[in-house]
């Protein structure tokens, strides 16, 4: 058996009791960490599960799965993955794969972003599609997910922004001379993917991430140390999220008055008062 | 402190360890069961709790509020709620409420439908605004989810509907007499919002719910004996989806070869294969 395990926000105490039960039974423990990030050492979910954790990168998961699969047929293997299973369409491909070598598999849920979001106020049947914003390189500033604000924007939708994270990217200049060394992980902040936003706005114009757009940052969400904060792009572009991980909800041009109630808790105004 | 404790999809085992601590940790447990619908008896959490709950209907939440609050201000009460703890806003108002009387609160996530649903292959970050579909009466024909529609349709969204939950209404005949007696639960099927649909497209008729849209049927999503069905809406009229809850995806007009690889695997064409 093939499970795909949901581990959750971020604690290793996110697992459910299903989760834990299944992981146990499994012979070999795989972790995905490269669609999203653990916010505690592999060490922590080792010493709960009692078990060695093989941490599997976008290569391994991607173009060598048969490490994952081959022990499947036979025995139990899990594979973990941060958030929900299918927050990320990479892993789609892993189950198609499992299923094509009649390996059975089963899938334990847990919460993502793309749901816990809502903890901010706003209100989950009101969101459009969500988006992803990358890092912009001198030479790389692709800005296709201003249309899909645009879109939702105009049916008076909110737009969930997952930021970027980059883990176990080459550095090129040493590959260039032959070494593999990888750079240190980034993760985008809010405040980065405002400043993309902005400029983006600027360039298309249509008004809907300008400076005066409201917004929501949440960074950490389901932790200890959960940080929300709402107001407009301007205001939140100066407010420090700390740590990672971080993510951006924009405003639908309209907000309910529950929606607005709530977000009131998180203002950026409250900060500075 | 106020716990506000996702239970997820409908097992006692679905709860996450931070979830259960919490719990074990409280003195006073109430379970919301209205919004959504817990798939194993109340006894089995309080068989896992070592402690009795207490069952939350929609009048002890929004109205009587004041017998979840009162001891949350000097004691640890936890308040359940099947799948993620926003996915249904009128808890936003108890959060609020809380907050307004500076009763320190904390979530703790869980998955819901609104994130599990893309178990069947249609991928989260491509649904659009999810809608709520609720039982017609002779007189009572509410078809506003339809623009909804229309709108997710029009910038290839998919859309998740959600489908009407009766719990502990009270039968208006007996209430007529003077005696208050709730009749038994209802959970719409797939088939009856399908023919909801069908319905109301024949009424509006801009082509996006009709016989031949494509949509998925998703029965106990995350349970044991999880079902999901993929095919046209004529075609999964005639489907049994048996035991609740039940829940609907209308695909977008375009899908993703991806998606559409791991639709096949729900095909109603196997069903008769």
């Amino acid at each position: 058996m093939l499970y795909f395990i949901g581990l959750g926000l971020g604690n290793e105490k996110d697992i459910t009791l299903r989760g834990l039960e299944a992981v146990k039974s499994c012979d070999k423990i795989f972790l995905e960490n490269y669609t999203s990030v653990l916010c505690v050492g592999k060490e922590k979910l080792e010493e709960l599960f009692g078990h060695e954790i093989i941490v599997a990168d976008r290569d391994l998961v991607e173009s060598n799965d048969e490490m994952i699969l081959k022990d499947a047929s036979t025995s139990n293997v899990a594979f973990l993955v941060v958030g929900d299973v299918f927050g990320a369409t990479t892993h789609t491909d892993l189950w198609i794969r499992a299923k094509q070598q009649n390996i059975p598999v089963q899938v334990i849920h847990n919460a993502s972003i793309m749901n816990a979001c809502a903890c901010c106020g706003l209100q989950l049947y009101r969101f459009g599609q969500t988006i992803s914003i990358c890092f912009f390189t001198e030479t790389w500033r692709p800005d296709s997910f201003y249309e899909r604000i645009v879109q939702n924007h105009s049916i008076g939708l909110h737009t969930l922004c997952l930021l970027d994270i980059k883990v176990k990217e080459p550095d090129f200049k040493e590959l260039m001379k032959g070494r593999t060394v990888y750079l240190p992980p980034r993760f985008m902040t809010c405040n980065q993917a405002i400043d993309e936003l902005l400029e983006v706005e600027e360039k298309h114009g249509k008004g809907v991430c300008g400076p005066d757009a409201l917004a929501v940052g949440l960074a950490r969400v389901g932790q200890e140390d959960q940080f929300i904060c709402f107001g407009t792009l301007k205001d939140l572009r100066e407010v420090d999220f700390g740590a990672p991980l971080h993510s951006l909800i924009l405003c639908s041009p309209e907000l309910h008055e529950m929606e607005r109630e709530m977000l009131e808790y998180f203002s950026v105004k409250k900060l500075s008062a």
